[in-house]
Parts: structure tokens; sequence; C-alpha cells
């Protein structure tokens, strides 16, 4: 019997419904595989901000820094502006832990509809660069409140930060497919993007079975909707991999579904699990939040712990709920409630 | 009889098939309502690159500046690098000439199949800021070649700037169905996404007739394919606005159709007028490409030169041959040539 130490932080909204949801899970298939886990809860969010202040403890990445992962519901409030409330947590752990690799997988489960047809046999996954890029502190205002105001923000790609997210996509593409397909706007975005380009392009020659294509993002985009089972892995910056995942899940019909990992690689730090979705204020305490996105996230963090045949059967799980039952919450057309 | 002066640039691939059928309806449509135009042709392009090692010369600007219109078909060659041949002639022309309304409408015609479900009702115009933001020319690289190397790009949003392109984007929407829905990421872009939801929020307190909503781009992009009919005008800065009209216009089944305009509403210099669709070198030189997209753009300039009547009448020519005909460009699934 091997032991997890979990930090479970499930946040606002509907993250309080569907983590439950997930440890249920992870209870179940743990007894099967001989793995538990010993969770510390964290109560970080924005109700914590509307008492304290502060989304987390000034030490609260220190209080998690040793645990052996993290397991996030959602965060986010319409009380607090949103910036505040993912630079009071979710981002500041992305970044102090290295979690440089967000992954997001897709894939379009029997039983559930897509919106875009022909998107049946889509299957990809998402590697989105997630400390550096587009999101960055540098930069600010200027003539606050004068004719001739102005904002700046300063994007920053740096060559170790852009060849060690390639170099994840193409081992990670070897393993599937064997294709990756690169967001660039190197066309618009003259300084950066063309150094994505250059340092993603040096990279692929490492790997000689992937095979790689570069896609401005505007065409990408169009593309996800056109031909969606042509991608395998898709690498993006940090503001492209971010709107590619949310694009692509939206295309598979799974918005509710959606997994993802924040991972350390290296794992000198605890990686990061957590739905795609937020923590949608609108739906939160009726108990219909869809539980699936938070179970597949579970299952991404299982993986990550070394167990991928646990992993494995809870993914298999999901997909034969949705296939073999007509057990959907409201998200997908039904009228399940998240414990259903 | 009204003469109009247009700069004729048919520039690329099919951009040089294109451009003839445009103004073959532009003199159709012209006889009928006392336009004529006199065209001056240049030759401005990859090819010209290719001999002259400039996409224009010079003075190139200078040629143009006193035309009405500039009336362009595509730019682009895979033997020039993309940010060479666009910041060598598109995007000189939009900046120099003060042209910061990109204007992009989008509709599903009757007989045009959208690959997403309920996407028929769909009829929205992005409003795209057209000169600044992203698309920057303040970066550059360090220590090239060193394991510290790095790129960076600042994006610069002037108060003047998104002022501007809000206000031409709520006096739309007053003459349409009364919405806007701002395109933002203040959540992740923490410096300029805020400073552009502030400004757009203040503009709008102008405009109580017409409603704003912000949306994160993950999530609009989300929605444009979950719930494109919800939308009416479209503002974005000129990376959001760049990814939202690639990906409304496939999601309306129809980039070979799209048309855009580059306007300077003071009119101190001429707007430009292109279709969406590149120059496609994949199929240039069959005579298959669609000509629509160029036509629907001859019709925005039409439009922008005082001809409303005229330009109406071009859309519904559009709109006739889509719904009562079977002729169809290969895009669209038919086999008629770009002169059919
Ligand atoms: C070619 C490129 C620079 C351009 C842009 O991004 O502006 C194009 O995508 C467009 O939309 O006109
Ligand atoms: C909430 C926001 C900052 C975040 C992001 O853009 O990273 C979210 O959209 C996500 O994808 O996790």
């Amino acid at each position: 019997m091997v032991t997890h130490r979990i930090a479970l932080i499930p946040g606002d909204g509907i993250g309080q419904e569907v983590t439950p949801a997930a440890s249920r899970v992870l209870e179940a298939v743990g007894a099967r595989h001989g793995i538990s886990f010993s969770y510390d809860e964290f109560d970080w969010s924005c109700a914590r901000y509307a008492e304290q202040d502060a989304m987390m403890p000034a030490d609260g990445l220190d209080r998690i820094r040793h645990h052996d992962a993290v397991l996030l519901g959602a965060v986010g409030d319409p009380s607090v502006p949103d910036h505040v409330s993912l630079w009071g947590l979710l981002i500041p752990i992305r970044r102090s832990f290295r979690q440089y690799v967000n992954l997001r997988p897709v894939k379009v489960f029997d039983g559930v509809e897509s919106p875009v047809r022909g998107a049946g046999a889509m299957d990809l996954v998402v590697v989105r660069e997630n400390v550096e890029g587009e999101y960055s502190e540098v930069g600010g205002r200027f003539g606050r409140g004068f004719a001739e105001e102005m904002a700046v923000q300063e994007s920053v790609f740096t060559r170790a930060g852009v060849e060690r997210i390639a170099d994840y996509a193409f081992r990670l593409a070897g393993r599937r497919r064997g294709h990756v397909t690169s967001a660039t706007k190197s066309n618009g975005i003259v300084h950066t993007m063309p150094f994505w380009d250059e340092v993603v392009a040096e990279k692929a020659l490492s790997f000689p079975d992937v095979t790689l294509h570069s896609e401005h993002i505007d065409a990408l985009c169009a593309k996800v909707v056109l031909d969606p089972a042509r991608f395998d892995v898709i690498v993006g910056s940090n503001l492209f991999g971010d709107i590619l995942s949310d694009l692509t899940a939206a295309v598979a019909g799974s918005i509710g579904i959606a997994p993802s990992a924040n991972i350390n690689p290296e794992r000198d730090f605890p990686s990061m699990f957590e739905p795609v979705h937020g923590s949608a204020p609108d739906i939160a305490g009726k108990g219909v939040a869809n539980p699936l996105g938070a179970i597949w996230t579970a299952a991404l963090m299982l993986d990550h712990l070394g167990h991928p045949d646990a992993a494995a059967e809870v993914e298999r799980a999901i997909a034969d709920v949705l296939a073999t039952t007509p057990i959907r919450t409201p998200d997908l057309g039904g009228t399940a409630s998240t414990g259903e």
C-alpha cells in the first residue's frame, strides 16, 4: 500500500462540489490498486479573500511544497476581480512550483454530442507553456487619467522555456500518433513568435520520427473547427495554449469534462491538477455540476503519481458511463446530479 | 457619373484571380448606379520582392496616398517569410494610413453549410483594432545563440487607440442589434487587458442603448462554437480580433467568402479592402479560387465610398447566387471556376 499526500483546494463555486466526487473515485480505484490518499484540505478561495484579504496565507506555498500533488477544484467569484483571484492563488502555484507544462487532453466520448460535424474522431492533447510568455508581470500604465495614457505589457519568451515545452510536446507525440502542431503568429508578433518557431524547429531535429507543422493561431483556430480530427499534439504559448484548450474542448462538446494538469516534469515541486471548467457561480450550490472534469483530472494525477493502470481504469469508467448509461448532468443535456 | 480612383494591388497567388472578378462586378453595379472606377494597378507582391528585394517601392505609400481606396487581393508566398511580406506591404499601409478599424462581417448565407450545428442564424461583425496592441515593433532578441537567449515583445495600448475602436464598435452596434461583446483576457494579461476593459466600459456609458459584455478570449472562442447566433458586434484587440475573425468565418463555413475592410474613419487617408482568405499557393493559377470574398470586399468598398445602395445590391447578388443556383467553387464543395 502506497500513500500519497494530496493538498486539496476545493476553491470556489462548483469546485466545492466536484472535488468530493473526484476523491470518492480516487478512494474506489485506490482500493483496487493498493493506493491510498491522505488529504490536507485548504480553504484558499475568494471566500477566504473576502474575510482575510488574501487568497491564501503568506506562507501558503510553503505549506503545500512537500505534498505529492495539489488537487484543485476551481477559483473565481464575481465579487473578486479575476486577476486578483488568479494571481493570488493559481498563477503563483503554477510559477513557483515551475509547473511549466499545462496538459489538456481533449477527445469526443461515445455518447457525447459535439457541436461540430465531423468532430467524432477528435483525439488530441494541448500542451500549453504555463509559466512565461504573454502572461507577464512586466509592464504597467503610463499617464493615468490623461489623454496620452497607455498600458504596455512585455511578453517574455526564453530559450530554456521554449525548448522544454517543445521537448515535452515532441516526447508526448512520440508516444501517440507522432504529430506536433505548433501554434504561432510570427507574421504579426514579429519578435517573440519567430523566436518560438526557431526554437521549436531546432528541437524537432532531435525527434526524427515526429512531424512538425506550424500554423498561425488565427488559421489554426479555424482548422480546429473545420478539421478537428487532424490534430495529435498541439503545442502553444501560455496565451495560445489557453485559447486552444478552451476552443478544442468546446468543439469536442465537453467543457464540463475537460481535465488539466499543471506539471513540473522534474518533480522538484508538486504538480497541480484542476478541471478546465471554472467555478460556475450560476450553477454553484445546486448539486448539478458535472464531476467528470474533476474525475478525469484525478486520473491525470494518478498517472503522474506513477499509476498509469489506475488512471486508465478511471478513464475507461468515464467512457463507459457516457457510452452505456443515460446518466448526464445538465451541461450535457441530462438531469443527473453531481452525486449520481 | 462619379468616378473613384482605386489603387489596385492584386498581390500574390489567387489575389491575381479574384481581383479581376471583383472589378467586373464593380463595373456592372457601377453602370446601374452612375459610378465609375479608374484603376491604377501596382505589382507589389512577393514576386516583386524576389526581383527587387522589396515588396513595394520606397515611395510606395506616397503613390497611393491620394487614391480614394485601395483594393487588394492577397499577399504572401512560401518563398518569402510571412513577416517580411506582411510588414513590407500590408501592415505599413494599415498603419501609415491610420486604418485603425478592421471590419469583418460574418454571416451564414442560405445555401452554404456551416460545420457547426446551430450556426445558421449567425450574423455578426468583428471590429478589430488594427494599428496597435500586440502587433508591435517594440521588442527584440537578447543573448542570441546562448543559453540565456530570450525574446521580448511589448504590447502597446493607448487610451486614444482603445477609445476610438470602442467608439466605432458601439456606433455600429447601435445601427444593428445593439449588442457589443468585448474580447479580453484581463485575468491573464494583467497590464494591458484591464486597461482595455476600463476604457471600453467608460466608452459604453455614452451609448446607453447598446449593451456591453466582456468575455475572456478563451471562453469567447468556445462560445463562438457553442452559440454563434448570440453575437452582434465583437470588438477585439489586433490579435484577438484576428483570431476571432478567422474563427467566426470558419464557424460560418465561409472563409472563402469572408471580406474585410481596413478603414480610416476620418478619411484623411484611403481605406484598404481585402478578402480574408490569403494567397492560397496550393490552388493558385488553377482558376478555381472563390471570388465571393473579393466581391463582398468590393461591396464594403462601395459602402465606404458613399454608395450603400450599390453595396447592398452586390451583397444581395452574392446571397442570390448561393441560395438559388448550384454554382459553387471547390472550397464550398462545387466544381465552378472563378469566372463562372
Ligand atoms: C497576415 C497577417 C499579418 C494578417 C494579420 O494577422 O493581420 C492576417 O492574418 C489578417 O488577418 O489580415
Ligand atoms: C483563469 C485564467 C488565468 C486561466 C488561464 O488563462 O490560465 C484559465 O483560463 C485557465 O485556462 O486555467
